[in-house]
């Protein structure tokens, strides 16, 4: 039964590449950014929280550059987005710029379910990766704690009077929990007799799918978290009034819980360059990116900014440019868009099984994914730079035909090695990034705030998912007219569709047209700030495998954690 | 609905005074201790945690003096037993002894709910207060997480074959949330269809209720810990065969997520005592104490250590000499038993808003609750001090009527005003424990490991509550016999009771004799080591009061959190 003294380190791992390096006092990596030693409240040697304090002096400081790396439409193949902020902001610093790379950080639920960390891999890593990929800093758990929190304040609200006349039955605040479990996805709660409340259905997210977590990651000060978690809606009574969940009393409680968790974390690349990682909202039903507060406090700091959004380019990008951008008051100089030529390949009609064969024909048809991702990011008016993944069975000629397919756009194809050598294989595209940032800012919004919430999904679907319309049920349009009515219709959408296609058909690689986007349900996230539009089942609660990764992880004698990836 | 700017910080309340004295660095306070630097994972400037290589270190150092704190049954009126065992810990120093407290971690469903936090209160805090009471070093969360990650993994196991064969309806493996919610203590699980599993009933416990919780406080090392987790028993498979955690192939995964919550933390006291404060399992269905790892260091490193259990005398002491010293090996030198006029008179029938006016006949009376207390304590071998909390309203008769009642038993009254003037006010009870110390131990166990789990059972319930007779239901019986049988026969028992009595009664007051002890059920926790016998209704996990402390918490404008105590 034990395993801890029975299992060697594999030195190929990314836990024992990580381990290769001596990580910088986090002293040194605050230095860099001339963070002062009072700023940066220590977790150890190796992580640190920028004090709010501090991040509030920065305000007037001129910002640096802003360059978000977006995706194609993953595939089984992987594209290696993590791995090319990171690279990419290694190979910025070796070139001599101030840079720093903004990133989310890990859920539980993946570490020990089928995906793994979220802490790059290779010689691209942030680190000490181990602490990362666990508990970090507290952050998902004070989420969890204060998510939570409000759940119990509303049962025990109903058990002792319900003085408010919420509606059990329309209770919209589930659970959180950061594990993946689908057993608690659907459950009822409340069993046992009187002195247990009342019975009622109800569930568990992940945590990360807490609208806490998205609050978090878009408030720019402890004042607006507080008054945006005030203003999130919790359910509804009898008579259909929205409760607020600042009636629940418990607001103050959330923000204690919160403070520490609120402030960014600071770590570094394996190559020393400073990470803020920070904040991990989901991708569909939330914008899938790391907090404003440490993107600004970056771009305060740095002169150059490497950050990722979630998932492919339709999704993640647009909503880390319509939604965080514009609450945020951010404007991005560049995008960079990740490829390889396995996954372009898979978009070509390749199944998993046979990208070990050359298929430049199949290359050249999976480009016609990478190249809408690329047109749709000049609609925002960014210029882009393609990131094209090295993997050792890539032929010169599939490479060849990826910057063939690509020439018509005026976008340069920049093949990357960062995952085996570090900031020295992204040389070429650190190079096209730095030129792209000197352009004058074309950045604009793909839509404006006055525009009617339909008409923003409409926007979306036709420009960037290409749909040819959008059916929303009666029930969508009835909602989005209730929420309108309620002064809710400046916010941003936020598109909740599969991350495998433009389509909401997880099935339809590549680039698809003519298709109809399904909107079947709309909800709002009133602190978050935005609509959420869901277009097909969306799971909030992932599950685990039959063989999870939770089983090879291991803590060897001297407390090293193995298995971690 | 911003409470943050509205509300002035109370200067009577606890938050406020403990912010009314700097902290040292907790480098410094390391230091008190000869903890060099480079053994201290540091949490900001006044947190600690102690490296596993420093303490294994230690081992052969010899062990200073262990003083145990301990209480009469508790009441309405309050006791102070945590105050009592920092403000003798701080009058130790000023005596110039090297000393150091040990206590247990602050959950968040009392910090939240009606109880308050557990740091002491008045002149004799822990600080940070704010930190220590909210998420600390994240312990709780880390083991939050290892338990559901084990929950997750058995209804993961089901649902992809269950080739365990793993009965659904006899999983004893609930799950856990560091909250009180009444609403998940039965829940239904799995529900919606075959995407979220099988469903069947479970539950919800606070976390400190978890076997983890109990293991981490019991284990001496790694590699213990992962041992204790392997041996776990999760419940049976359709052939009744004891299904242990190991089975599910997780354990690495939750030794992983253990790691750090398993180094001690240290803090200081108000007054800058080094305080160990680390794990905090349940008193009922567990031990009550703060971990073996701590309490051990904490000996090797400072001359005398004083420690708390939880409840009064009748749970927390056995349970802490029973368990806790059997199983680490250690020897207290001295118990204080702390009471309060208020509470004596309570004991000696006098309802809580009858406390105002003075009753020497009541204190009298009230006092055969300490005295059984004291004489319980001599069975052990151990010399007693009692420690008398004043309050201003007790008068000199009241307080010398204790000393009288206690006269015949050899033991010093010693007054105490540690809550409003710190060190200075336990000087008496300090220089009393300092004699006590100082005697050969003549320390003893209740009762001999081979001993039969019913007639342990027996000898507490005789020895220490003065039952009659014990009443055990046919099915514990029969599962004493089960365990017997499997090999757990050596086991010390852990009796689950109601702490407001010395009988199962919560009403009775006071020493009552002549009753039963119903135990009718009985549990095995074969990770932590012992057998738990349930008298009465224990509640594992508690609800929120109509008006939870929660709602009077709040942060300030510079990030205070006001509200705790």
């Amino acid at each position: 039964m034990h395993q801890r003294t029975a299992r060697p380190l594999d030195p190929a791992s990314d836990a024992a590449i990580a381990a290769s390096v001596t990580p910088l006092p986090i002293g040194e990596v605050a230095a860099k950014l001339a963070i002062p030693a009072e700023a940066l409240y220590r977790y150890g040697p190796h992580k640190g929280k920028l004090s709010l304090d501090f991040i509030a002096d920065l305000e007037d400081r001129p910002r640096g550059r802003l360059v978000l790396v977006t995706a194609i439409n993953p595939t089984p193949a992987g594209e290696g987005k993590t791995t090319t902020t990171i690279g990419l902001g290694d190979a910025l610093s070796r070139a001599g710029m101030k840079a720093a790379v903004c990133l989310r950080e890990p859920s539980l639920g993946p570490v020990f379910g089928a995906k793994g960390g979220a802490t790059g891999g290779g010689r691209a890593q942030i680190i000490p990766m181990q602490d990362i990929n666990l508990h970090f800093t507290g952050d998902i758990h004070a989420i969890t704690a204060a998510h939570n929190l409000l759940s119990a304040l509303i049962d025990n609200h109903i058990h002792w009077g319900n003085a408010l006349d919420l509606d059990a039955r329309r209770i919209a605040w589930r659970r959180v929990m950061d594990l993946n479990d689908r057993a608690l996805r659907q459950v009822t709660i409340g069993l046992g007799g009187p002195a247990n409340g009342f019975p009622r259905e109800d569930g568990f997210d992940i945590t990360v799918a807490s609208e806490v977590m998205a609050i978090l990651c878009l408030a720019d000060g402890l004042e607006d978290l507080e008054a945006r978690l005030s203003r999130m809606v919790i359910g509804q009574t009898r008579g259909r009034r929205m409760v607020r969940a600042a009636e629940l009393e418990g607001i103050g409680a959330m923000v204690a819980l919160l403070r520490d968790a609120f402030q960014p974390n600071l770590v570094q690349t394996m190559e020393g360059t400073p990470a803020f990682v920070h904040g991990g909202p989901f991708a569909n039903i939330a914008h899938g990116c790391n907090s404003v507060m440490a993107t600004r406090s970056a771009l305060a700091l740095a002169d150059v900014v490497v950050t990722e959004a979630g998932f492919g380019a339709d999704l993640g990008a647009e909503k880390f440019l319509d939604i965080k951008c514009r609450q945020a008051g951010l404007a991005p100089s560049a995008a960079v868009v990740v490829a390889t030529v396995r996954a372009l390949k898979m978009h070509g009609g390749v199944p998993l099984k046979g990208l070990g064969a050359p298929d430049v024909a199949a290359v050249t048809r999976g480009c016609e994914n990478l190249k809408r991702h690329v047109e749709n990011l000049t609609k925002f008016g960014l210029p882009v730079a393609v990131a094209l993944n090295h993997f050792t069975g890539d032929t010169p000629e599939e490479v060849a035909a990826v910057a063939e397919a690509l020439a018509g756009l005026g976008v340069g194809v920049h093949v990357c090695r960062h995952w085996a050598n570090g900031s020295s294989g992204a040389e070429d595209l650190a190079r096209a990034v730095m030129e792209l940032v000197e352009r004058p800012s074309t950045f604009r919004f793909l839509y404006p705030e006055d525009m009617p919430l339909a008409q923003k999904i409409e926007t979306v679907a036709r420009q960037i998912y290409r749909a040819e319309r959008v059916d929303f049920s009666s029930a969508a349009t009835a909602r989005l007219k209730e929420f309108e009515a309620a002064g809710f219709g400046a916010l941003p959408v936020c598109m909740a569709k599969t991350q495998y296609s433009f389509t909401a058909d997880p099935a339809a690689r590549n680039a698809p047209t003519g298709h109809v986007l399904p909107v079947r349900e709309v909800r709002l996230s009133a602190g978050a700030g935005f609509v959420v539009a869901l277009a097909g089942d969306i799971m909030t609660m992932p599950g685990l495998p039959s063989v999870p990764a939770a089983r090879d992880i291991f803590v060897m004698p001297d407390g090293f954690i193995a298995g971690l990836s």
